[in-house]
Protein backbone atom coordinates (compact mmCIF):
# COMPACT_ATOMS: atom_id res chain seq x y z
CA UNK A 1 0.00 0.00 0.00
CA UNK A 2 1.40 3.27 -1.40
CA UNK A 3 1.26 7.08 0.92
CA UNK A 4 -1.57 7.43 -1.83
CA UNK A 5 -4.05 5.14 -0.20
CA UNK A 6 -3.96 6.43 2.85
CA UNK A 7 -6.84 8.40 4.63
CA UNK A 8 -4.93 8.81 7.78
CA UNK A 9 -4.84 13.23 8.51
CA UNK A 10 -2.16 12.08 11.69
CA UNK A 11 1.32 12.40 10.16
CA UNK A 12 3.47 9.80 11.57
CA UNK A 13 7.57 9.33 11.40
CA UNK A 14 9.26 6.12 12.39
CA UNK A 15 12.57 6.25 14.76
CA UNK A 16 14.49 3.76 14.39
CA UNK A 17 17.70 2.76 16.25
CA UNK A 18 20.58 1.60 14.21
CA UNK A 19 23.09 -1.14 15.84
CA UNK A 20 21.04 -4.21 16.16
CA UNK A 21 17.63 -3.16 14.08
CA UNK A 22 19.64 -2.18 10.71
CA UNK A 23 23.31 -2.87 11.05
CA UNK A 24 25.50 -5.40 13.19
CA UNK A 25 27.03 -3.92 16.77
CA UNK A 26 29.70 -1.80 15.33
CA UNK A 27 31.60 -2.13 18.36
CA UNK A 28 31.38 -6.00 18.33
CA UNK A 29 32.60 -5.99 14.92
CA UNK A 30 35.36 -3.96 16.00
CA UNK A 31 36.24 -6.71 18.87
CA UNK A 32 35.83 -9.38 16.52
CA UNK A 33 37.96 -7.61 14.21
CA UNK A 34 40.99 -6.87 17.16
CA UNK A 35 40.57 -9.39 19.28
CA UNK A 36 40.12 -6.83 21.72
CA UNK A 37 37.77 -8.85 24.06
CA UNK A 38 36.62 -5.74 25.78
CA UNK A 39 35.22 -4.11 22.96
CA UNK A 40 32.40 -6.59 23.20
CA UNK A 41 30.65 -4.92 25.77
CA UNK A 42 27.19 -2.90 24.42
CA UNK A 43 24.66 -1.16 26.12
CA UNK A 44 22.98 -4.44 26.32
CA UNK A 45 25.60 -5.77 29.05
CA UNK A 46 26.23 -2.26 30.79
CA UNK A 47 22.99 0.41 30.85
CA UNK A 48 25.23 3.23 32.16
CA UNK A 49 26.49 4.86 28.96
CA UNK A 50 29.54 6.82 30.19
CA UNK A 51 31.04 3.93 31.88
CA UNK A 52 30.77 1.99 28.27
CA UNK A 53 32.41 4.51 26.58
CA UNK A 54 35.20 5.48 28.91
CA UNK A 55 36.07 1.84 29.01
CA UNK A 56 36.17 1.78 24.96
CA UNK A 57 38.46 4.78 24.52
CA UNK A 58 40.48 3.32 27.75
CA UNK A 59 40.86 0.35 25.32
CA UNK A 60 41.23 2.11 21.91
CA UNK A 61 44.38 4.30 23.72
CA UNK A 62 45.76 0.55 25.07
CA UNK A 63 45.97 -0.98 21.66
CA UNK A 64 46.99 1.82 19.75
CA UNK A 65 43.72 1.35 18.02
CA UNK A 66 43.08 4.78 15.39
CA UNK A 67 39.87 6.51 14.07
CA UNK A 68 40.80 5.08 10.36
CA UNK A 69 41.53 1.72 11.60
CA UNK A 70 38.38 1.28 13.20
CA UNK A 71 36.37 3.01 10.10
CA UNK A 72 38.50 0.07 8.05
CA UNK A 73 36.58 -2.75 10.22
CA UNK A 74 33.31 -0.22 9.83
CA UNK A 75 33.21 -0.18 6.09
CA UNK A 76 33.61 -3.64 5.83
CA UNK A 77 30.00 -4.50 7.48
CA UNK A 78 26.89 -4.99 5.56
CA UNK A 79 23.57 -3.68 7.34
CA UNK A 80 21.69 -6.82 8.54
CA UNK A 81 19.87 -8.58 5.67
CA UNK A 82 16.35 -7.32 4.75
CA UNK A 83 17.35 -3.53 6.38
CA UNK A 84 17.70 -1.82 3.34
CA UNK A 85 14.45 -3.21 1.64
CA UNK A 86 12.92 -2.42 5.35
CA UNK A 87 14.03 1.33 5.32
CA UNK A 88 12.62 1.96 1.11
CA UNK A 89 9.73 0.01 2.26
CA UNK A 90 9.05 2.29 5.21
CA UNK A 91 10.04 5.23 3.13
CA UNK A 92 7.46 4.89 0.28
CA UNK A 93 4.61 5.63 3.18
CA UNK A 94 6.07 7.68 5.94
CA UNK A 95 9.61 9.72 7.47
CA UNK A 96 12.15 7.48 8.86
CA UNK A 97 14.92 9.00 11.34
CA UNK A 98 17.62 6.98 12.65
CA UNK A 99 18.33 7.67 16.53
CA UNK A 100 21.53 6.29 17.80
CA UNK A 101 23.52 6.34 20.57
CA UNK A 102 26.99 5.80 17.67
CA UNK A 103 29.07 8.55 16.23
CA UNK A 104 28.96 10.26 13.06
CA UNK A 105 32.27 9.15 11.67
CA UNK A 106 31.45 5.88 12.80
CA UNK A 107 27.67 5.54 11.41
CA UNK A 108 29.19 7.02 7.63
CA UNK A 109 29.85 4.05 5.77
CA UNK A 110 26.52 1.77 7.02
CA UNK A 111 24.58 5.04 6.48
CA UNK A 112 25.17 5.17 2.99
CA UNK A 113 24.92 1.95 2.31
CA UNK A 114 21.47 2.60 4.19
CA UNK A 115 20.96 4.78 1.21
CA UNK A 116 21.36 8.04 3.65
CA UNK A 117 18.23 8.10 5.76
CA UNK A 118 19.02 11.26 8.57
CA UNK A 119 20.55 10.05 11.80
CA UNK A 120 20.79 11.69 14.70
CA UNK A 121 23.60 10.73 17.02
CA UNK A 122 26.72 11.73 18.95
CA UNK A 123 30.18 12.75 17.39
CA UNK A 124 34.03 11.88 18.78
CA UNK A 125 36.77 14.08 19.39
CA UNK A 126 38.99 12.97 17.05
CA UNK A 127 42.75 14.81 17.20
CA UNK A 128 45.06 13.28 14.53
CA UNK A 129 43.62 9.80 13.78
CA UNK A 130 42.94 9.25 17.63
CA UNK A 131 39.65 9.18 18.93
CA UNK A 132 40.60 11.60 22.92
CA UNK A 133 36.81 11.68 23.44
CA UNK A 134 33.54 11.39 22.71
CA UNK A 135 30.31 14.04 22.90
CA UNK A 136 26.81 13.45 23.57
CA UNK A 137 25.13 15.89 21.88
CA UNK A 138 22.67 15.78 24.20
CA UNK A 139 21.66 13.58 26.99
CA UNK A 140 18.62 11.15 26.60
CA UNK A 141 18.80 12.29 22.98
CA UNK A 142 16.97 9.71 21.65
CA UNK A 143 13.39 10.05 23.76
CA UNK A 144 14.37 13.68 23.28
CA UNK A 145 14.05 13.49 19.87
CA UNK A 146 10.69 11.44 19.83
CA UNK A 147 9.77 14.26 22.08
CA UNK A 148 10.72 16.74 19.50
CA UNK A 149 8.55 15.24 16.57
CA UNK A 150 5.88 14.76 18.99
CA UNK A 151 5.46 17.99 19.61
CA UNK A 152 5.76 19.10 16.37
CA UNK A 153 2.59 16.80 15.65
CA UNK A 154 3.78 13.80 14.31
CA UNK A 155 2.75 10.56 15.33
CA UNK A 156 5.93 8.99 16.33
CA UNK A 157 6.43 5.02 16.13
CA UNK A 158 9.57 3.93 17.36
CA UNK A 159 11.62 0.79 17.20
CA UNK A 160 14.80 -0.19 18.84
CA UNK A 161 16.35 -3.70 20.30
CA UNK A 162 18.11 -2.37 23.78
CA UNK A 163 17.92 -0.56 27.24
CA UNK A 164 19.41 3.15 25.69
CA UNK A 165 15.90 2.87 23.16
CA UNK A 166 13.58 2.02 25.70
CA UNK A 167 13.10 5.87 26.81
CA UNK A 168 12.82 6.14 23.23
CA UNK A 169 10.53 3.49 22.89
CA UNK A 170 8.01 5.04 26.30
CA UNK A 171 8.10 8.32 25.07
CA UNK A 172 6.78 7.33 21.31
CA UNK A 173 3.15 6.95 20.75
CA UNK A 174 3.93 3.32 19.61
CA UNK A 175 7.11 1.81 21.19
CA UNK A 176 8.20 -1.76 18.92
CA UNK A 177 10.87 -3.99 20.08
CA UNK A 178 13.26 -5.54 17.32
CA UNK A 179 15.24 -8.68 18.00
CA UNK A 180 15.34 -7.43 21.96
CA UNK A 181 17.35 -10.07 24.04
CA UNK A 182 14.90 -11.75 26.41
CA UNK A 183 16.13 -9.57 29.38
CA UNK A 184 14.66 -6.30 27.83
CA UNK A 185 11.63 -8.13 26.27
CA UNK A 186 11.08 -9.61 29.93
CA UNK A 187 11.66 -6.47 31.60
CA UNK A 188 9.25 -4.39 28.85
CA UNK A 189 6.54 -6.55 27.94
CA UNK A 190 4.61 -3.08 27.10
CA UNK A 191 6.16 -3.12 23.81
CA UNK A 192 5.20 -5.77 21.01
CA UNK A 193 8.45 -7.53 19.88
CA UNK A 194 9.14 -8.89 16.19
CA UNK A 195 11.98 -10.84 15.15
CA UNK A 196 11.29 -10.20 11.32
CA UNK A 197 12.34 -6.84 9.41
CA UNK A 198 8.80 -7.89 7.10
CA UNK A 199 6.81 -8.26 10.20
CA UNK A 200 8.21 -5.00 11.40
CA UNK A 201 7.70 -3.26 8.16
CA UNK A 202 3.98 -4.64 8.10
CA UNK A 203 3.32 -3.70 12.17
CA UNK A 204 4.33 0.06 11.33
CA UNK A 205 2.33 -0.20 7.89
CA UNK A 206 -0.90 -0.94 10.46
CA UNK A 207 0.15 1.77 13.01
CA UNK A 208 0.59 4.01 10.25
CA UNK A 209 -2.64 3.54 8.39
CA UNK A 210 -4.95 3.60 11.68
CA UNK A 211 -3.09 6.81 13.08
CA UNK B 1 36.65 16.93 2.36
CA UNK B 2 34.32 13.92 4.37
CA UNK B 3 33.03 13.92 7.50
CA UNK B 4 35.68 12.08 9.28
CA UNK B 5 38.49 14.94 8.90
CA UNK B 6 36.30 17.47 10.76
CA UNK B 7 37.23 18.64 13.85
CA UNK B 8 34.14 20.00 15.13
CA UNK B 9 32.43 19.02 17.83
CA UNK B 10 29.27 20.56 17.65
CA UNK B 11 26.89 18.47 15.34
CA UNK B 12 25.41 20.72 12.19
CA UNK B 13 21.90 19.69 10.32
CA UNK B 14 20.34 21.17 7.56
CA UNK B 15 16.93 22.17 6.71
CA UNK B 16 15.66 23.14 2.92
CA UNK B 17 12.81 24.11 1.42
CA UNK B 18 11.81 21.76 -1.44
CA UNK B 19 9.71 23.81 -4.38
CA UNK B 20 12.51 26.53 -6.03
CA UNK B 21 15.31 25.38 -4.17
CA UNK B 22 14.88 21.53 -5.26
CA UNK B 23 12.56 21.21 -7.22
CA UNK B 24 9.76 23.44 -9.60
CA UNK B 25 7.08 25.03 -7.71
CA UNK B 26 4.18 21.73 -7.84
CA UNK B 27 1.01 24.28 -8.52
CA UNK B 28 2.42 26.12 -11.25
CA UNK B 29 3.46 22.91 -13.50
CA UNK B 30 0.05 20.97 -13.00
CA UNK B 31 -1.65 24.34 -13.28
CA UNK B 32 0.57 24.29 -17.22
CA UNK B 33 0.09 20.47 -17.32
CA UNK B 34 -3.86 20.93 -17.43
CA UNK B 35 -4.20 24.31 -18.58
CA UNK B 36 -6.30 25.04 -15.57
CA UNK B 37 -5.29 28.71 -15.15
CA UNK B 38 -6.38 29.33 -11.85
CA UNK B 39 -4.22 27.01 -10.50
CA UNK B 40 -0.90 29.72 -10.64
CA UNK B 41 -3.06 31.85 -8.22
CA UNK B 42 -0.26 31.66 -5.59
CA UNK B 43 0.57 33.49 -2.02
CA UNK B 44 1.24 36.64 -3.99
CA UNK B 45 -2.44 36.80 -5.62
CA UNK B 46 -3.81 36.03 -2.25
CA UNK B 47 -2.46 36.47 1.20
CA UNK B 48 -4.57 34.38 2.79
CA UNK B 49 -3.79 30.72 2.57
CA UNK B 50 -7.01 28.62 3.54
CA UNK B 51 -8.49 30.80 0.78
CA UNK B 52 -6.04 29.92 -1.49
CA UNK B 53 -6.24 26.50 -1.21
CA UNK B 54 -9.77 26.57 -0.69
CA UNK B 55 -10.43 27.75 -4.26
CA UNK B 56 -7.57 25.49 -5.67
CA UNK B 57 -9.91 22.49 -4.14
CA UNK B 58 -12.50 24.18 -5.64
CA UNK B 59 -10.97 23.95 -8.96
CA UNK B 60 -10.04 20.57 -8.86
CA UNK B 61 -13.50 19.23 -7.77
CA UNK B 62 -14.89 21.91 -10.80
CA UNK B 63 -11.99 20.04 -13.42
CA UNK B 64 -12.88 16.84 -12.16
CA UNK B 65 -8.66 16.55 -11.22
CA UNK B 66 -8.11 13.31 -9.03
CA UNK B 67 -5.19 13.37 -6.67
CA UNK B 68 -3.51 10.67 -9.20
CA UNK B 69 -4.23 12.76 -12.23
CA UNK B 70 -1.76 15.46 -9.88
CA UNK B 71 0.35 12.48 -8.97
CA UNK B 72 0.90 12.04 -12.57
CA UNK B 73 1.78 15.29 -13.33
CA UNK B 74 4.16 15.53 -10.67
CA UNK B 75 5.71 12.13 -11.23
CA UNK B 76 7.04 13.74 -14.83
CA UNK B 77 8.22 16.66 -13.14
CA UNK B 78 12.22 16.27 -12.29
CA UNK B 79 14.42 18.13 -9.60
CA UNK B 80 16.30 21.36 -10.51
CA UNK B 81 18.97 20.14 -12.31
CA UNK B 82 22.49 20.20 -9.82
CA UNK B 83 19.53 19.40 -7.05
CA UNK B 84 20.44 15.58 -6.52
CA UNK B 85 24.38 16.11 -6.97
CA UNK B 86 23.45 19.14 -4.30
CA UNK B 87 21.64 16.72 -1.65
CA UNK B 88 24.52 14.32 -1.90
CA UNK B 89 27.31 16.32 -1.53
CA UNK B 90 25.32 17.25 1.87
CA UNK B 91 24.29 14.17 3.20
CA UNK B 92 28.69 13.17 3.19
CA UNK B 93 29.07 15.97 5.90
CA UNK B 94 25.97 16.62 7.49
CA UNK B 95 22.45 15.63 8.28
CA UNK B 96 19.58 17.40 5.80
CA UNK B 97 15.74 17.63 6.40
CA UNK B 98 13.24 18.77 3.80
CA UNK B 99 11.10 21.43 5.63
CA UNK B 100 7.65 22.02 2.69
CA UNK B 101 4.13 23.33 2.88
CA UNK B 102 3.36 20.94 -0.03
CA UNK B 103 1.49 17.98 1.16
CA UNK B 104 2.86 14.17 1.15
CA UNK B 105 0.83 12.74 -1.56
CA UNK B 106 2.11 15.44 -3.92
CA UNK B 107 5.95 15.52 -2.42
CA UNK B 108 6.32 11.29 -2.94
CA UNK B 109 7.33 11.33 -6.40
CA UNK B 110 10.10 13.83 -6.42
CA UNK B 111 10.95 12.88 -2.98
CA UNK B 112 11.98 9.67 -4.71
CA UNK B 113 13.54 11.43 -7.31
CA UNK B 114 15.90 13.07 -4.42
CA UNK B 115 16.64 10.08 -2.84
CA UNK B 116 14.49 10.61 0.02
CA UNK B 117 15.58 13.10 2.55
CA UNK B 118 13.08 13.36 5.04
CA UNK B 119 10.51 15.36 4.82
CA UNK B 120 8.42 17.16 7.33
CA UNK B 121 5.50 19.07 5.82
CA UNK B 122 1.38 18.51 5.59
CA UNK B 123 -0.73 15.86 4.25
CA UNK B 124 -4.19 16.03 2.21
CA UNK B 125 -7.29 14.39 3.21
CA UNK B 126 -8.45 11.99 0.22
CA UNK B 127 -11.43 10.50 -0.47
CA UNK B 128 -11.64 7.64 -3.16
CA UNK B 129 -8.63 9.76 -4.85
CA UNK B 130 -10.84 12.72 -4.59
CA UNK B 131 -8.66 15.57 -2.37
CA UNK B 132 -11.47 16.45 -0.09
CA UNK B 133 -9.56 18.60 2.29
CA UNK B 134 -5.91 19.50 3.78
CA UNK B 135 -4.69 19.25 6.98
CA UNK B 136 -1.50 21.59 7.86
CA UNK B 137 0.17 19.53 10.05
CA UNK B 138 1.32 22.53 12.58
CA UNK B 139 1.21 26.29 11.64
CA UNK B 140 4.83 28.11 11.58
CA UNK B 141 6.24 24.26 10.85
CA UNK B 142 9.47 25.39 9.63
CA UNK B 143 10.74 27.60 12.18
CA UNK B 144 9.13 25.60 14.80
CA UNK B 145 11.31 22.12 13.81
CA UNK B 146 14.28 24.42 13.46
CA UNK B 147 13.20 25.63 17.16
CA UNK B 148 13.27 21.89 17.73
CA UNK B 149 16.20 20.95 15.82
CA UNK B 150 18.24 23.49 18.04
CA UNK B 151 16.86 22.13 21.06
CA UNK B 152 18.21 18.98 20.74
CA UNK B 153 21.74 20.75 19.92
CA UNK B 154 21.96 20.98 16.38
CA UNK B 155 23.87 23.84 14.63
CA UNK B 156 21.05 24.37 11.83
CA UNK B 157 22.09 26.13 8.60
CA UNK B 158 18.76 26.90 6.36
CA UNK B 159 18.05 27.57 3.16
CA UNK B 160 15.03 28.71 0.75
CA UNK B 161 13.72 31.27 -1.54
CA UNK B 162 10.75 33.37 -0.12
CA UNK B 163 8.67 34.57 2.23
CA UNK B 164 7.76 31.47 3.83
CA UNK B 165 11.08 30.53 4.54
CA UNK B 166 11.97 33.87 6.25
CA UNK B 167 11.12 32.85 10.00
CA UNK B 168 12.61 29.29 9.22
CA UNK B 169 16.05 31.48 8.28
CA UNK B 170 15.85 33.93 11.45
CA UNK B 171 15.27 31.05 13.68
CA UNK B 172 18.51 29.26 12.56
CA UNK B 173 22.20 29.74 13.40
CA UNK B 174 22.81 30.84 9.68
CA UNK B 175 20.02 31.03 7.06
CA UNK B 176 20.82 31.28 3.46
CA UNK B 177 18.44 32.23 0.66
CA UNK B 178 18.52 30.18 -2.58
CA UNK B 179 17.10 31.89 -6.01
CA UNK B 180 14.96 34.14 -4.26
CA UNK B 181 12.95 37.33 -5.59
CA UNK B 182 14.46 40.27 -5.63
CA UNK B 183 12.01 42.28 -3.05
CA UNK B 184 13.07 39.03 -1.09
CA UNK B 185 16.72 39.40 -0.89
CA UNK B 186 16.25 43.71 -0.39
CA UNK B 187 13.79 43.24 2.34
CA UNK B 188 16.17 40.24 4.02
CA UNK B 189 19.32 41.93 3.00
CA UNK B 190 20.47 39.70 6.72
CA UNK B 191 21.07 36.42 4.84
CA UNK B 192 23.44 35.43 2.07
CA UNK B 193 21.99 34.84 -1.45
CA UNK B 194 23.16 32.26 -3.82
CA UNK B 195 21.88 31.54 -7.16
CA UNK B 196 24.09 27.84 -7.65
CA UNK B 197 23.92 25.09 -6.02
CA UNK B 198 27.67 24.10 -5.51
CA UNK B 199 28.26 27.37 -4.45
CA UNK B 200 25.90 27.02 -1.56
CA UNK B 201 26.53 23.75 -0.96
CA UNK B 202 30.21 25.18 -0.41
CA UNK B 203 29.12 27.84 1.54
CA UNK B 204 27.14 25.10 3.67
CA UNK B 205 30.68 23.13 4.14
CA UNK B 206 32.18 26.36 5.40
CA UNK B 207 29.46 27.12 8.22
CA UNK B 208 29.58 23.24 9.41
CA UNK B 209 33.34 22.87 9.15
CA UNK B 210 33.71 26.16 11.40
CA UNK B 211 30.70 25.39 13.86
Amino acid sequence: MALEQFRAVKQSIVTLDMEGVLTPEIWIAVADKTGIAGLRRTTRDEPDYDVLMRGRLELLAEHGLKLSDIQAVISTLRPLEGAVEFIRGLREFTQVVILSDTFEQFALPLVRRLEFPALLCHRLVVEDDRVVDYMLRIPDQKRRAVAAFKSLNYHVIAGGDSYNDTTMLAEADVGLLFRAPANVREEFPQFRAFEDHAELLAAIRDVVTAA
